[in-house]
């Protein structure tokens, strides 16, 4: 990034992992002439300033988004409804607004009820980026690199909005793809959200068999990766099962019905199903990554 | 490791992750006199010769196993009944005899079987490490170091064989623990064998949808975590998964209501529901591992 900045003050709300690796992002290009870091902890934006992270922060609302060109929301999805409400009594209206949150359907619901209707500069999105961490001091700048970002533009959304959203995440390395909001709300549900309820879900099945200490002490080195995003964070997780939770929970009744046929396969010794389900499950995996 | 060999001649039947590990280990501390390589592959065996991981290679069994001091079956467990069958017949009576199984009852049951009861020789055991990776090629000395071995002696056991088998694990830097085996089939059930079911199906499943294309298009990577033991062979988890299926199935089963509740409080959105069981899991995970 060479020359003046392209976005002359941008706002984050919510200075986590993904709020403060976007700041992070965006500065080592230059391309903001002002990055606001805004929230409701004042400790938690004062770690943000201490980490270079912002060059300015704000608890009040207002004067957070006060000229603001781009107002990003990058809070956990259960904050989303009751910001949104504060958000549309001050929210300049030039300003472009887009998200960060992993479902879309409910924000844009939430933002649909607190502006009553879709701002045309409303542009939802969702990095699909992330880690078991959380908070800014997880932060760092290639968080974003090589990842992939929706956008769920609506019929609402004005596209020179929809263009400064993907210029923004472009400009962190990131791939910008776009996508209908079911059927984004669906994938997600299927790659994202269910694995991180199975997961959370096992450990705390184990966590509480009577033999749970030597079942944890016997864990090889599988279990670690398998069990790695149980270690995520249980509220951010939790507003996302319960804002998404019609595709999860369709998601996971699919797993459900298969889980029960291979344990059939395996209750009758059925060594063609076990071994033909196991082989396509490998196939599939091996095609995915390259570990 | 100073001085001369504490075992003569080790024999490994099966030079694959496991057994190629265990024999560079040993190599690397000067254990044994003479480790011999012995399977039905001549082209395995021959790599694992190219490779530096055993001394010499026997395909005839008779051969392979005459004046050995130690036999360690390494074999896949569905291939274990056979073996251990033709081993009855040309095993030197003085020779201590151990297996790697992942599962531990069903190996005794085929040791039963082939020698007409337990030989006092006999030691069962499980090394609990290994990677998704199959192969002598995967091999590497350090596999063991600081992983832990199960054995589950019984009561026929000879307490010099346990020791003489405890030694040598200890000689890779495993830790050696004893465990008894229905105890053993159980936990090994709830920590490694039902995750391996888990990942193998809902990567089956994704890879079934009609969107699959997208869904792991955008997987990220928890999902590459998580999913990473369904590029483990399949041949190799059918055997265990069908070899222990009584304990699997049961884990299975403690799940499976579990996964239930917890739907259950994300369709009825209850909140204090679904975050106690992330917040319990989240503290077992981060209490079990620093990532």
């Amino acid at each position: 990034m060479v020359g003046s900045p392209v976005v002359n003050r941008l706002v984050i709300i919510g200075v986590g992992l993904i709020g403060g690796s976007l700041a992070r992002a965006l500065k080592a290009v230059g391309y903001c002439g002002e990055i606001v870091g805004a929230g409701r902890s004042p400790d938690h934006l004062q770690l943000a300033m201490e980490l270079g992270v912002v060059d300015r922060t704000e608890t009040d609302l207002g004067a957070a988004v006060s000229e603001a060109d781009v107002v990003v929301v990058a809070v956990p999805l259960g904050a989303m409804r009751d910001l949104f409400r504060r958000l549309a009594g001050v929210l300049p209206e030039s300003c472009v607004l887009t998200d960060a949150g992993s479902a879309k359907g409910c924000v844009i619901e939430d933002v649909r009820s607190a502006f009553g209707g879709i701002p045309d500069r409303f542009v939802p999105g969702h990095p699909i980026a992330g880690t078991e961490k959380s908070g800014v001091a997880a932060s760092f700048a290639d968080l974003f690199r090589t990842r992939r970002v929706i956008l769920t533009p609506l019929a609402e959304t004005d596209h020179d909005a929809r263009d400064t959203v993907a210029a923004m995440w472009e400009a962190t390395g990131a791939e910008v793809t776009e996508m209908g909001v079911a059927h984004h709300d669906e994938v997600l549900a299927a790659t994202s959200h269910l694995p991180h309820l199975l997961a959370f879900s096992l450990v705390d099945t184990l966590s509480r068999m009577d033999d749970r200490a030597e079942i944890f002490r016997f864990a090889a080195g599988g279990f670690r990766d398998f069990t790695r995003i149980a270690s995520s964070d249980p509220q951010m997780w939790h507003d996302i099962c319960v804002a998404n939770r019609a595709p999860l929970l369709q998601a996971l009744a699919a797993f459900n019905r298969d889980l029960t046929d291979l344990a059939r396969a395996i209750e009758t010794a059925d060594s063609e199903e076990v071994l033909r389900i196991f082989r396509h499950a490998k196939t599939a995996r091996d095609n995915l990554y390259r570990d």
